[in-house]
């Protein structure tokens, strides 16, 4: 337990009997994430409807515990907390593009007088249109504000209980500055939360990995998760053992590859006609030849900026767009993915996916497209990733419909045009995976790890408050748009995430730090006035004192059902109140963690040192 | 402030600068209430949309400092804190007629799947459902359950600010029991939470009143309201200052007051023909007499019990249904209001209000009905208020479309049938109003008073445990249904209650308990480095150590705006450290409640001790 919470309060004393904690020995049926059986069998929480849970009193316990570490952190780091409502106007939504970017995940309502509110899944809009109406001069900033608030999201597939919800706890917070650099810039501001998350899923006693990431459809230029890891997490994520660096799939980069051109024939090309085949996998195994060996060509086209959309450092020159492309073909292996935002990179000016019907228009044969189309079109840009340039046997696109060919052969196929910087370039355009080289320890590795995101924190930049027009003067009375940041903890999926990385087959193992209580005491036989029972009142009195946290299971039940309730609800240390041990002045004392030992013998008076010392 | 928070914390610290309180000249064109006027003017609440509001950190501070409050006293009478969803299956509220009951109040929203959804405006339903699994044997009982969350009522026309809201934050409680009486059963849940209520708002530090009520639209045998006390309050409620006794209008009992039949004619019966007046002050006037000579017949007639309804206490015998009526009219002097209740409880058996179609079916003029109908229907049963049963001159309806009657008299108008008691009764059926003789102090006199209602208690009895089927065998291996009671508390309006009962001209006085900081410290010269601001600094640390709550208003503003400012906040205690007092090593003390006095000289090393001692 941290060490500000546990001197300063008085802890807090509770009898089973007194609370619900309604343990089963079923999981719902629907349940199949060990968070999801275990916070259920534990009697934690309850389905209401798809998605939607009560939270009962030890889960609620812990949630507070959670929030409350949050909220020290952020006041620490600077931040002021404060309330929105749920109930949001959908124009705020609409003025952002928010409303149509969410589509139906937006919980939308009519009210009384027919206009239309939205359930806020964040609150982006709702304190940008505060801070418009609050914040009249530079002078004001920099600001961060925070609130922990229960958030709504209509999920279509509502899973894994408290892991995707559609009604959860989050605490998310926002800053506002005048620069990006420098004292009270975003960068300063951005820099404090990621520290602050550090200390809060730390002092969760969580085992976590900050990862580097994409900033996904809230916008902006840069963005880390905060990832719990955990083999039933839903997120893989790249790490470099040797240099520490993290980032997701979608984000991670790549250490250097060489890439070529060179290299002869392998044989004639050959056609194959392959008909009904709409996956890579089932058209290499007709022709014989694994993914490994085929060539992916992703069609491209160039596209306007978003309107709207570009933040800090968003939007700048376009060197392809100037030399004429239209199209830019992403050539991959067949068993790599290309990724979207290293084209976009790669390819210098703005792109999405083209259509398949606009595509076909122009005359590329989607499906069966090669790179060879880059020499008869000059206004393609072809982007090729370092391991799809190489020497060697390979298979392809025929460039018309259900045929692919074999023995493609780069420079007998493609030609000169390769030289050409302009029109073709060797560079990573796809998502690394693992074992691919590190991007920042040489001759390292890149290892792949699943887990679940906690925390999430985003550089916007200006893209609310240009939306918004929330703009005030600078020093020198020029009036300029206000620099954003957002910073999200999913609360409620920490508790689940917490459950999902430590957790054995008898139920879940807390860390202190969040556990509901600290002691679990079981006395053996429980009348009212018997010795065990004022023994358990009596040590539960002395472990408040200390700051601890005591649950009293006071039920009139078989020691093996207390034991094994015990175990599933996994209290960090338990005190046994037998008769035995009782008469030589002692009870048992047992970690949930230690499922090796059986319980060890402890005097009365050496209880509550034994039971604050470390380690937890 | 109390003594559990005092202590055993450090204090916040928190510069002016680096939160946000928009402090403003003028309130929102639509602001009538006081709170609502300085809630927005000094930086507390900000309009989202009708009736949904933005908690600024100032009052996210005061909420919380309530909450706390609730929450120890809450925990303190044995209650577990939980949290139940907002999104709320439709269903529930159709299993209990509560949708039906809240009409278009309830917020309601159909999600992806069609599904419809409503915004949980209480929690009975949600809770008896939980309950209804997670309890199987009586010994889990008795068990009371709280939470503190938003809730959500679409109001038709929410106003007053904080007052009445769509989107509000409430402690609700339900307590579940096998008995109403004896040790654990509802009688004791219930005065644990009268307890609870009264030390909750009295650590609050609000004036307020504990009132008894009816139960209203959530149903049930018994309930309490808690106002706060002050002139802009929107309900009125009823004191006898000698006993205590408070209730509101529709509880209020009244003391023995005389009634008669007898006294002679004051002339003969004399029709006047009244067209078109649809009121009894348009026929009193046009006929040249006041209300209070009027007689005032409302016609109701027997209903069978309603499906669902009846809690602890009632559906009792039905001495007058016996006898056969089935028409029930009830006579109260035009000034004066009939009672529902009194008339249901007089009359023995249920009545509804008398639809008109039926009414006139029956051969009611409506309108226009005289106590004489007794005489010629023998299916009516005539229930008179003592004020209504005097000698004098009476005007009242001639039982006939648009003519009234003057000089009515009892005994020669109704004659003999006055004489059965079957038939005829004098009662009590109205609402009180002051200057009624005390129900529970001989010769005292009921005085009015204005509240908010910030508190309800309710006996709710078995009316949601019959309606969803929640039921436990007893120690007989009897299966009952369990009996509840509801207890909730607006932490919202709580905050803004206390503002209109606590403030003057110049802007907010709040009570230490509940105030956002105990302390505004206010530099004069807010130069970085310089001597007031490291005193505000020195002084800040200290008074947190000692567990107080500080702001220091160290904006670059004139002493004018920020004294004004101080003044509209509303902080308890105002530390100015002006150049000349620092240089006597001394800061002046002010009380925001002391209106009159200029502040005082205190030393630096006796501050604390000053800012910690009573009064506050």
């Amino acid at each position: 337990m941290s060490s500000s919470a546990a001197n300063s309060r008085r802890g807090a004393v509770q009898f089973w009997s007194r609370t619900i904690i309604p343990t089963a020995k079923e999981a719902p049926a629907d349940a199949e994430a060990p968070s999801h059986k275990l916070l259920s069998r534990a009697g934690y929480i309850r389905r209401v409807s798809a998605g939607v849970y009560d939270y009962l009193p030890l889960a609620w316990r812990v949630l507070r515990k959670i929030e409350q570490i949050v909220r020290e952190e952020m006041d620490g780091a600077g931040a002021s907390e404060m309330l929105m409502p749920a109930l949001t106007p959908v124009e705020f939504f609409e003025q952002t593009g928010r409303a149509e970017a969410y589509g139906p995940l937006l919980f939308r309502l009519t009210d009384q007088h027919s206009r239309t509110l939205a359930l806020g899944p964040t609150h982006e809009e709702t304190i940008t249109e505060l801070m418009k109406a609050a914040v009249t001069s530079y002078k004001q900033l920099p600001l961060n504000l925070y609130q922990i608030q229960t958030k709504f999201r209509d999920e279509a597939r509502p899973r894994a209980g408290l892991l995707r919800c559609r009604e959860f706890i989050m605490k998310d917070a926002y800053s506002f500055a005048m620069s990006v650099d420098g004292p009270g810039g975003l960068g300063e501001q951005y820099d404090a939360m990621y520290k602050a998350y550090v200390n809060t899923f730390t002092r969760c006693g969580l085992k976590f990995a900050v990862v580097e990431a994409e900033s996904g459809p809230i916008g902006g230029s840069a963005s880390h998760e905060f990832m719990v890891q955990c083999e039933s997490g839903e997120d893989t994520f790249l790490v470099c053992p040797q240099s520490g660096y993290s980032a997701n799939v979608e984000k991670c980069e790549i250490g250097q590859r060489p890439g070529t051109f060179d290299g002869e024939p392998t044989g004639a090309l050959a056609e194959v006609h392959t008909p009904n085949m709409p996956s890579i996998e089932e058209v290499g195994k007709f022709m014989g030849v694994k993914p490994i060996r085929m060539l992916k060509t992703i069609v491209f086209r160039a596209a306007s900026p978003a309107p709207g959309g570009g933040g800090q450092g968003e939007g700048q020159s376009s060197p392809g767009r100037q030399a004429g492309a239209s199209w830019v073909l992403a050539v991959v292996r067949g068993d790599h993915d290309v990724n979207e935002g290293k084209v976009k990179s790669a390819a210098g000016f703005p792109v999405v996916m083209a259509p398949e019907k606009e595509a076909r228009a122009a005359g590329f044969a989607i499906g069966y497209v090669s790179p060879r189309v880059v020499a008869s079109k000059s206004d393609v840009l072809l982007l090729v990733d370092p391991d799809a340039a190489q020497t060697g046997f390979w298979a392809t696109g025929a460039d018309k419909p259900d045929h692919h060919v074999k023995h493609f052969n780069w420079k007998r196929d493609v030609g000169d045009v390769l030289c050409n910087e302009k029109r073709v370039r060797i560079t990573d355009i796809r998502n690394a995976v693992a074992g691919d080289p590190s991007p920042r320890a040489p001759g390292a590795k890149l290892e792949a790890r699943r887990g679940i995101e906690v925390g999430h924190i985003f550089k916007l930049g200006t893209k609310y408050s240009d939306a918004m027009g929330f703009a005030v003067l600078d020093e020198n009375q020029t009036k300029r748009s206000v620099i954003m940041g957002c910073y999200g903890i999913g609360v409620s999926r920490t508790m689940a995430a917490c459950v999902e990385s430590s957790h054995d087959e008898n139920g879940i193992v807390w860390p202190a730090a969040i556990a509901p209580y600290h002691i679990l005491i079981t006395p053996l036989k429980v009348e009212p006035d018997g010795p065990a029972m004022k023994t358990a009142g009596d040590l539960a009195a002395r472990l408040a004192e200390a700051g601890l946290d005591v649950l009293i299971d006071d039920r009139d039940e078989r020691p093996g059902v207390k034991f094994k309730d015990a175990d599933l609800i996994g209290i960090p240390i338990r005190l046994t109140i037998g008769d035995k041990a009782l008469a030589e002045g002692s009870v048992e004392f047992k970690r949930r963690s230690d499922t090796q030992g059986k319980g060890e013998l402890v005097k009365f008076e050496a209880i509550v040192s034994r039971c604050t010392s470390a380690p937890r």
